[in-house]
């Protein structure tokens, strides 16, 4: 492509709600352009990226599903039949968008978030027998989210691209053999896309699907969203929902058991501030929270100080399909004070309190003593708080905590969620009452599995993995063309490289402008075309030769250069 | 492909809600699958079929712009910018689809049904001067328009593939240069679809944005929802909607003019009613009908029995800017009768009667009388009724009509519009003031251009023109494959053929299937692959292949099967 054919420029200032370096780089380099907050349209450099990762991924997925291309709109029943039209938090429909409109049609569609809704009751159509499984059908589409932030660039849109799978087995043994097999694809499309090396498989919460976990592939990149817990000896990895955590000990075993006390601290609920206030480790403070079940109880559930309340956790562990934090006019009733100063002693006997293992092995910690302004201090087990049967995990994990299987500190990193796996078992199976037709005619249950990867947010990682200070950097295979033309006398050798290079079947950007040298040379760095070619007065009949990731250049023969840029 | 690989087998019955040819076969032999009214999936057999035709488009395309993938979800203020947010009436907007997705972003977006509204800003941010245009961009996306009725398949669709492209030039000259380049480059890609002999390009209105014509290219078929007017002599077609039309003339010169009569004929409001009643030729009626424009004046216009008034032809002639048919109020104050009875004779002076051209050149003819249940009878021009300056043509054309300016009698046929270029001048550049600087540095006027190609409609089209009562058949260069096996005993033949042919880079689907030949040969003729090859015992070590629009086939070796579909 000759730089002029492009109208869309590389930019000096761009705006300054684009906070990060993927949508910062990518926007000022003109790969992309921002319509309003997460939604952009790919503009011709940006597109011909995402061509080739949607490529990548579509050549591997091949291996093993059939592709197809599913719908946008959704009728509404189809969701309502899983009650999620009620429950998908990022869910939109559509509405006729004026009265000319809404004379023609009235209906209201869902647009699709994701594709359960759509595939289960298409693949019910066509497969009803054991024969007919296994299968997986595979589609490359627009998706719709209504994300209630979107300033990570590419990396959380409300419109982005996604390839989602969903397979289909006659048995969990089955599902899980495919499931397997999905692991290690996606493995390869990550390492295509040059993701390999910093890519890791994490567990994750399997939802209200299944027991088991779900998988996430992990590029651990600064700009990530999420937080890994990493396990250096067996390279396990969690994602923090479900990272099973133990907290540092106190190292207060040599500590002096002190007397009990209730102290008036007006107005002190926050723990630092409270901690500071009694002038003890905010360690040695407890947080005590009441939450409501779906059934009407109320149960306690307290952590060490520093430390939040994970609810999904907690919600197995009390075995409540729901958890709300009690109000203030519960908690006043139960704890006899306001907000803020709840503790495990002298509760009712209805109300049973669980306790993170990280509230033990402490000395003479404090606690709210159930009296508005007061806490207890120096409170100990088994003198003043008799000790639990069991002590929980159901803490926010956080930096410095261990993983209790191996007593090892975590790794703990940031990381962006490339793809997805998931086993769904029976849930929308049953919910679209699809079974299959068993050898003997009986039927059975149909087991699912979904896998999901977002090209566009692919592109946005890349970025964050592989650009510097000078500009965009792209791995050869992905990168928008290969050699990148500059001459800088603006002469007919330009033209002629230009030509020769794509006659050789080389994807080539000559910088044809009229402009200065520093100009282009600032561009190419950052356009970030792995190979940038510059002839000169100086270079005489060869050519500079110099990789995007490289300080140091060299003059080759046009041969040379075709040789080295398709080698 | 192997037919087992693919889960979307052939179906015997479909929905009896699929009335239309395409809509019918592509179901039966799962190439797309209904979602819900005018929303189609793409099955694999479809999807191959589609990416051929976008493939063509695409290459096309890029030889006169440059591609870009903009979004589908439009902040409202661009639409609020053209004011189009209220008038395009198959526009549709997203709201959160619950509680919990409002809770996070209440933002309602516009869902594009074009892109004038996100392409117009998008290139004011880039070019601004005279040296950036001309330029044009493409796109190839998923559209949504809430259509009112969707009844022929992917004729026409609430969600389809739409190829989009805007221009933007520094005069209306060169807006023309590109306009009719861009004819060419429509032709050729319907001549590389197989639709070259079949598409016209038609003269169809231009809308509020300018006098000139837009063209459509319509693709002749009977399914088709527009109706063309074709003059033979000069091979030039206008949609129905600008078709100059001249009704054909009556023969009664040599009638005596009779007496003028009233004559009653209670609740005769319809014309074909009252010429029986009246005993006269359906076009010796006349119907008048009164309509109020913008600023609240009253008109009258008048054709004879048998035609309609085509509103935006009428607007122009009275210089309107909208027209509202008068109510059976104000009708009743300025004819004195009831609805029905209103006529050219004795009505108050501050209504102007036009008059279609058709009215003209009658004898002893009709029309009401202004007074309810009442009919002025052989009423004859200048005894009665003083000639108009002036005759129009208002009325909507129809078979049998004639080319005023040749007299020849139209060619009328049913078409399906598979493109539409548009010259859009500066309606957009305005809305968005949108101007470049000249050589001297002066604002000046931007023009654009838009042209659309419909994709997935254009596949529906195919199937119209080319489908026979056995199945689909496919031009070979968009078929799904090109060679269909059918291995009768199942033996490793079909499995070596599948193969070798696989390796000469043919694209094979082989039936492999263990099926009753009949069966077989019947899901061949549905899927309509343009080369079957059969082996049986009965070929021996020879294969017997069929064109799938011939009735002969013939025995051939390997090697001269694959010269044969190569060639």
């Amino acid at each position: 492509m000759k730089f002029t054919q492009n109208p869309f420029r590389t930019i000096k200032m761009v705006s300054s709600e684009l906070v990060s370096k993927n949508a910062k780089l990518l926007t000022q380099a003109s790969y992309i352009h921002q319509e309003v907050a997460g939604i952009y349209t790919f503009l011709p450099y940006g597109l011909r990226v995402l061509n080739k990762i949607e490529k990548i991924i579509r050549e591997e997925m091949d291996k093993v599903a059939i592709e197809v291309y599913m719908t946008s709109l959704s009728p509404k029943k189809n969701w309502e039949q899983t009650g999620r039209i009620n429950t998908v938090d990022v869910l939109m429909k559509t509405e006729p968008a004026n009265a000319a409109s809404a004379a023609k049609n009235t209906t209201s569609y869902v647009l699709n978030s994701t594709h359960e809704e759509m595939v289960t009751p298409l693949i019910q159509e066509f497969a009803h027998s054991y024969k007919d499984f296994p299968l997986c059908v595979y589609q490359i589409q627009t998706k719709f989210r209504n994300e209630p932030r979107a300033k990570t660039g590419l990396l959380r849109c409300r419109e982005f691209r996604m390839k989602d799978a969903y397979s289909f087995h006659r048995s969990p043994e089955n599902l899980q053999t495919y499931y397997d097999r999905m692991k290690d694809v996606y493995m390869t499309i990550f390492r295509r896309l040059g993701l390999g090396d910093s890519t890791v498989m994490a567990l994750a919460s399997g939802g209200d699907f299944t027991k088991d976990f779900s998988h996430e592939f992990q590029t651990i990149v600064d700009a990530g969203e999420d937080t890994l817990f990493i396990v250096k000896s067996t390279k396990l990895c969690f994602n923090r929902e479900v990272a099973p955590s133990q907290a540092p000990k106190l190292n207060d075993d040599n500590e002096e058991m002190k007397t009990m006390t209730e102290v008036e601290g007006v107005g002190m609920i926050g723990v630092t501030e409270l901690a500071k206030f009694l002038n003890i480790a905010r360690e040695k403070t407890t947080k005590t929270l009441l939450f409501v079940t779906e059934t009407g109880d109320t149960i306690a559930a307290a952590v060490r100080g520093g430390y939040a309340v994970d609810e999904e956790k907690l919600k197995k562990i009390v075995g409540a399909k729901t958890l709300k934090l009690a109000s203030a006019e519960a908690v006043k009733k139960i704890t006899q004070a306001e907000v803020g100063y709840a503790g495990p002693l002298n509760l009712p006997d209805s109300v049973k309190v669980f306790f993170d293992e990280s509230t033990s092995n402490r000395k003479n910690f404090e606690c709210g003593a159930n009296k508005t302004h007061f806490h207890s201090t120096n409170v100990n087990w088994e003198r003043d708080l008799p000790l639990p049967e069991k002590f929980y995990d159901f803490k926010v994990a956080k930096e410095g905590d261990i993983y209790p299987e191996t007593g090892e500190v975590y790794d703990v990193r940031k990381a962006c969620e490339v793809g997805n796996i998931f086993p769904l078992h029976t849930k929308f199976s049953k919910a679209f009452d699809f079974t299959y037709l068993d050898e003997q005619g009986k039927t059975q249950p149909l087991y699912m599995g979904c896998y999901g990867i977002g090209p566009s947010r692919l592109l946005g990682v890349i970025v964050e993995k592989y650009a510097d200070a000078k500009g965009l950097v792209w791995p050869k295979n992905l990168a928008p063309f290969t050699v990148h033309v500059i001459d800088i006398q603006q002469n007919d050798r330009g033209a002629e490289i230009y030509q020769k290079l794509q006659a050789a079947g080389i994807e080539v950007l000559w910088d044809d402008r009229d402009a200065r040298a520093g100009e282009k040379f600032a561009d190419a760095d950052l356009i970030g075309v792995p190979y940038r070619a510059v002839v000169s007065e100086k270079t005489g009949d060869k050519i500079e030769l110099k990789e995007r990731t490289s300080d140091n250049a060299e003059l080759v023969s046009l041969d040379e250069l075709i040789q080295r840029v398709t080698a």
